[in-house]
């Protein structure tokens, strides 16, 4: 497989071409965000970090039937997935209160949501992804009712699937992102990363948060937690 | 009817109680707000020509067999009004693309929604009033599904017959944001006030706005729009 050419230069992921039609290099950098990109650092050994951990979340949804993007791990950092067309809406799922559902809504922090709450953002850069609702959406033509349907019915498989596959190490899936995207062949599909970039997890036992919120709050070295998810992950998957 | 004390001060009414149970005497005033009331201004004759406005649509609307809290006009300020526990949803209306729904999501201008497009937006002020979709606001109990359904359905109504209503004098009704409130038996009915504070009016003849868009957007004396409104549809009404 021969890197190509670079595509797209993201917050977090850089991503390349190939020299087979479809794939994608997708190589997972140290850069971390907040602020919608108006803050950014570097993290030493984020981006293997999420890497690995995408790796090991991708191939148990595979393995659970869940089509998705994912192909194989290249190296520590690279990544090589299906091309689609990424459909511009970032779908978020949310099973307990935090972050900005907090803040934006005074909802009680880590409510449990039930049933769990889905959000779209248009994913648009100069708008600053902005919040939508479903009939926003479909007037503007940004996605279809059906689309939309699609959206939620597979994050909220993904939603069991991530949800479950946490519990059993000890850690509570609070809300993730996704992004989909549709193949040549007209499927819509999961793509992106599945990481604790996109996701806020809580250990169990501490309280402590795995995810970004501890860049976001500046709480210490984020890799820590990303590190524990991995280890758990990794004996979870090894053990089966 | 003897006037109460003073209940609420709004941004351009005030709210009184009166010697009658649930009964409400309600004061149109002249000020105008922007901003979520970072601006504001006291502008002569404003809160008559919305009250003479709100009077005549709300009892064509009655007529029409939309219940709804008004009551009787007292004096050319002075409303009474049954009345409701209002429920904190904002709902708006939108036929045309116009105001945040263009500046948020880039939607081109006055684009026509088919069908219309409808938003809620959570009713409190120390959170700026903040737009939010189904699933956040039944999972935060600010109101249950079955309610959604009744101000999706109620506004829809409203939107029909407001928006005949002038067409027949040569106004288009781009969008408009009503309240909802429950009577103490349980009833959820229209409540507020229905004027060019409210609503998104385009006068067909020349493009103009004849709503509170003039202020916003420093356009020149917001009411002459206003007293044009009322003549056509006193015009229209009095045909009748
Ligand atoms: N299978 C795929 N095919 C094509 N593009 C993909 C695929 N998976 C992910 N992408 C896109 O690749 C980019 C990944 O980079 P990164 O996650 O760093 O982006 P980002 O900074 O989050 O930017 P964006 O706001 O565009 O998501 C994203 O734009 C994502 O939508
Ligand atoms: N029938 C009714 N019974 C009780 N309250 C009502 C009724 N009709 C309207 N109201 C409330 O009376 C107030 C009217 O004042 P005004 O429109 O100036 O408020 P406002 O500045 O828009 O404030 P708010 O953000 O509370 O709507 C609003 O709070 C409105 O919700
Ligand atoms: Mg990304
Ligand atoms: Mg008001």
């Amino acid at each position: 497989m021969q890197k190509g050419p670079l595509l797209y230069t993201g917050k977090a992921k850089n991503v390349f071409g190939t020299d087979t039609p479809e794939v994608l290099w997708v190589e997972y950098t140290n850069q971390a965000t907040a602020l919608n990109g108006k803050r950014k650092e570097q993290i030493a050994n984020k981006g293997q970090l999420n890497s690995a951990i995408s790796d090991l979340l991708f191939k148990y949804l595979t393995k659970q039937g869940i089509v998705n993007h994912y192909l194989e791990q290249l190296s520590p950092t690279v990544q090589l997935v299906k091309q689609v067309k990424i459909l511009p809406i970032e779908v978020v799922v949310r099973n307990y209160a935090a972050g900005h559902f907090v803040t934006k809504y005074n909802a009680p922090k880590m409510k449990h949501l039930v049933p769990n709450v889905h959000e779209f953002y248009f994913k648009d850069d100069a708008l600053d992804d902005p919040f939508m609702n479903d009939e926003q959406i479909t007037a503007l033509e940004i996605a279809t009712e059906a689309e939309l349907v699609t959206l939620r019915g597979q994050a909220d498989i993904v939603n069991v699937l991530l949800s479950n596959v946490f519990k059993q190490i000890g850690i509570t899936l609070i809300d993730f992102k996704l992004e989909f995207g549709y193949t040549t062949d007209h499927q819509l599909i999961l793509a992106d990363e599945l990481s604790p970039d996109n996701m806020r997890l809580i250990d169990d036992a501490t309280g402590h948060s795995l995810d970004k919120d501890v860049f976001r709050n500046n709480l210490g070295d984020v890799t820590v937690g990303y590190q524990t998810v991995l280890d758990r992950l990794t004996t979870l998957f090894t053990e089966k």
